[in-house]
This record gives C-alpha cells, sequence and structure tokens, in this order.
C-alpha cells in the first residue's frame, strides 16, 4: 500500500465518500419510507375509527325523530365521503410517496456494485504497480519483463480510469436524480394532502348545512306525541267505532303528514300554554295525539 | 296490579319509554363519544408520526448540499406547523365534542332519578288505590276510614300526577338539550376539522413552494466539488509556499463564495466536455478546484 500513489489515495477518499453518501441516502431514504409508511397507516387508522363513527351515527340516527334522524344520516353520508377521500389519500400516497422511496432499496444497491466494480479495477491497478516495482527491483536488466509489466500496468490503470470516470458520471446522475426524486415525493405529498384537505373542506361545509338544518321544534312536537301512552289505543277504537266522521278526518290528515305536522305542532303549543288546566282536559289532549301517532 | 286504572297503566308504557329513551341517549351519547375519542387519539398518533418525520428530514436535511438542506428544513418547519395546528385540532376536539357528549352520563343519571321519583310517587298512588280498595270491602260501612283513605289517595294522586308533570316537563327539556347538543356537539366537529383543513391546505401550500424551489443545479455543482479528493491538500500546500500569488487569489475567492460558485459552475461544465483529455489535464483540475473546496 505504501507504493500506492497520491492519485490512489486521493481516489480511496473519493471512493470512501461516495460509500458514505450511498450508505447516507440509503440509511435515511430508508427511513423516510418507514415514517411516511407509519405516517400512512396512521391515517388509515384515523379512517378506520372515522368509519366505525359513520356507522355509529346511523345506528344512532334510527333510534331520533325523523329531522335529526334525517340530519344525522346526511352528516354521517358526508362523513364517509370524508373518508373515501382519506382512503384515496392513503392509495395515492402509497403510490407516490412510499413506492418511489422504497425504490431506492435497489436504486442504492446497482450503485454499490458500480462502486465495487471501480474498487476491483483500482485494486487490479495497485497490484500491476506492485508487480512492476517488483520487476524492476528483482530484474532491473530484464527490458522484455519489464516492458510486458509495463503495458500490463497501463492496461490496468486506463481500466482503473475508465471505471472511475463511470463511477463519478454514475453517481452525478445517481445525486442529480436524488435531488430530483425527493424534490417529486415530497412535492407529491403535499399535492395528495392538499387534495384530500381542499376536498374535507368542500365535503364538511355541507355536513355543517345538514346539521345546522335539523328542525328542532318539528322533532320536539313528534317526540311529545310519542311519549303520550298507545295504551289509550283501546279507547280511540271505541271513538272510532262510535263516530265514523271522527275516522274519516283521521284518516284525511294521516295520509298528509306535513299537514298532520303543522296541525299537531299548533295543537301542542296550545297544550303547553294550557299546562294548568284539569287533567280530564288533558286526556281528551292526549287521545287526539294518539290518533297521530298511529300514522 | 289488577286494581292499576287504564291512566295508570298508561303511565306505566309512558314510563317505559322514557326509560328507554334515556337508556338509549346514554347508550348513543357513551358510544359516541367512545368513537370521536379513539378518533381523537388517533388523529394524536398521526401528529407523532408527522413529528418523527419532521425530525427524520432534518436530520437528512443536515447529510445534504445546500440547496436541498434549507428547502428540506423548510419544508420541514411547515409540516412541523400543520402538526401544531393537528395539536389545536386535538385539544379543540376534546373540549368541544368529547366533553360535551361525556357529560350526558351525569346528565342521563339525573334524569334517571327524576324518574325514579315520578315511579315512586306513582307506586305510593297504586298502594293507596289498593287500601281504599282493601278499606271498602272490609269495612264498607266505615265512612271515617274510608273517608280518610280517600282523602290519602287524593294527596297521593296529586303527588303522582305533579311528579308526573314535572317528569314531562324534565323529558321535554332532556329532548330539547339533546337535540341542540348533539347538533352543537357535531357542528363544533366540523368548524373544528374544517379549520384544521383550512390551515393544513395553506401551510402546505408554502411547503410545495419551498420544496420546488430548491436549486437542483446549484446543488450538483457543490456535490460534484465535494467529490474531488481533498488528498490533494498536501500537493496544494506545496503551491501556496511557492506562488504567494496564488494564495491570496484563494483567499479572495474564498471571500466571495458568489464569485467562487459561479466560476467553480463554469470550470465544471468545461470539464465535463473535456472528459477525453489525459489525466494529467485533469489533475491540475482536481488541483484548482480543491483550493476552493478548502472554503
Amino acid at each position: 500500500m505504501m507504493s500506492r500513489t497520491p492519485d490512489a489515495r486521493a481516489r480511496d477518499t473519493q471512493t470512501k465518500q461516495i460509500q458514505e453518501n450511498i450508505t447516507s441516502v440509503e440509511k435515511h431514504f430508508g427511513d423516510l419510507c418507514q415514517l411516511f409508511a407509519a405516517y400512512v397507516r396512521k391515517t388509515a387508522r384515523l379512517r378506520d375509527k372515522a368509519d366505525l363513527l359513520v356507522k355509529e351515527i346511523n345506528v344512532y340516527a334510527d333510534t331520533e325523530t325523523p329531522n335529526l334522524k334525517c340530519g344525522l344520516k346526511n352528516f354521517a353520508d358526508q362523513l364517509a365521503k370524508v373518508q373515501d377521500y382519506r382512503q384515496a389519500e392513503v392509495e395515492r400516497l402509497e403510490v407516490k410517496v412510499i413506492e418511489p422511496l422504497k425504490a431506492y432499496g435497489n436504486i442504492v444497491k446497482t450503485k454499490r456494485e458500480d462502486l465495487k466494480q471501480t474498487q476491483s479495477a483500482r485494486n487490479r491497478e495497485a497490484k500491476q504497480m506492485q508487480q512492476l516495482e517488483r520487476m524492476r527491483q528483482r530484474n532491473p536488466s530484464d527490458r522484455q519483463i519489464i516492458s510486458q509489466a509495463e503495458s500490463e500496468l497501463q492496461r490496468a490503470t486506463m481500466d482503473a480510469t475508465r471505471t472511475t470516470r463511470q463511477l463519478e458520471e454514475t453517481i452525478d446522475d445517481f445525486e442529480k436524480q436524488k435531488i430530483r426524486d425527493i424534490k417529486k415525493v415530497l412535492g407529491e405529498f403535499v399535492m395528495v394532502e392538499m387534495a384530500f384537505h381542499a376536498k374535507a373542506l368542500e365535503i364538511y361545509t355541507t355536513a355543517y348545512q345538514h346539521i345546522q338544518n335539523v328542525d328542532e321544534e318539528g322533532d320536539l312536537e313528534v317526540f311529545r306525541n310519542s311519549l303520550h301512552p298507545p295504551d289509550y289505543q283501546s279507547r280511540l277504537e271505541i271513538v272510532r267505532a262510535n263516530s265514523k266522521l271522527s275516522l274519516n278526518r283521521t284518516g284525511t290528515s294521516m295520509s298528509k303528514s306535513g299537514t298532520m305536522q303543522s296541525r299537531t305542532s299548533s295543537r301542542q303549543r296550545k297544550r303547553d300554554d294550557e299546562e294548568d288546566e284539569e287533567e280530564d282536559d288533558e286526556d281528551e289532549d292526549d287521545l287526539e295525539e294518539v290518533t297521530d301517532d298511529e300514522h
């Protein structure tokens, strides 16, 4: 090794530097790949939890009064839509961020092989140089042997020079590609995230309206009516049997639920005002409201 | 129980309905609370993963050429900023969604107690009714005992009627509050999410620019220069010792890194074009470049 030229030593340093560079890219792109994959996995878990929320909101909606039920179902639909876009986000991050980073595992491998080739060419050159040195010391006058060793060294040197140049080119390309790739990958990450955030913003705007539009008063009427005991139903049957007119009237109001509700509503308000009335009167109220409940 | 009036039976049905209603709210608000809490926890985990990404991007940036390093650090800063807003999202969801839903645990408890009170008032009434019935059967002629039982029943009935009315009111309030609360909670959820998405959209726009603005060519020059072996340094010392002029020139170019870079740049391009030149010439190139590398 003592016989190596400053050029050869310089090259060794360069080789070491390239090796460190490759190792660094391998490590950091690998780490980034794993961390982006973890980020994507957590995003998928968040989507799962939101899907469960969607499911539960729908289950809960089914137990609720009509307006709230409808508002909740619409809200759940929008929340589900956000999750569809989150799923798209997950898939796109996998394709546009994780896959390209993962590909660096193989890219780095080929670069390492290029480096190895160059190193062996250089080692061959160094050996030839040592051999020539030996020849000169042992057979200083044997021109033929020395000349042969010289031409072998020349070949080895040319080979080492060629592979070194090739390595420099390939490492240059690698560096160029690496900068472009990391820019591209992070750019894609941002674009995918932005597309998701923009969609979420849009969908939540609709979701908000669905929830804000729930008519509380209408639902309270339905709730109040539902609380009036269906046991009166039996007594209602007697009323019906005694009054065909009443039955017909009830039938008509049932077929027009809108009309029915506004009627119920005004009646309910009346009932609230008349809370101090006698119980008998309330019973009559109950009776009428149960008629609507049948619907 | 056979002695209970249709009214009492109707009330039992109503009570059962109220009980079911309270149980349903307890269940569904509880489930929603847990699922929103899970959603928030996953959001916090996503923030954690993104924080690790920020850290790794900064670590990686430190190994990189100046422009990319700067771009990566700025990108990481923006990504960190998104996580700060995600943290705010987490905290706001806890306060505005989870806490109000959690509060329903206690609200439901007090409603259950209201219901229990009404039930005991009704049970007392039923007992009084049975007792009056017994009095009438056993002592049909004892006006005083029957009258006393009658007035006790009347009190019990009034009490049952009063607590029933109170229950109806409290359940009405509960229902009203419930609808308002679920609207408010889901509305707040949407607002908190939207605020986060809007901020993320804004910050990622900046992040994208930081990444896109990274000057690849500038960094490639720095990279290429860095690859030229510092072993020549020793030979440079000799050159310096022999030429004070050369040393001064180097000193000047070192203090003006901008000038140096453009010089290096044009030289690099020249070197690329002259690849077929002899090795000696390249050595000279290397020598010159090391001069700059010292900076």
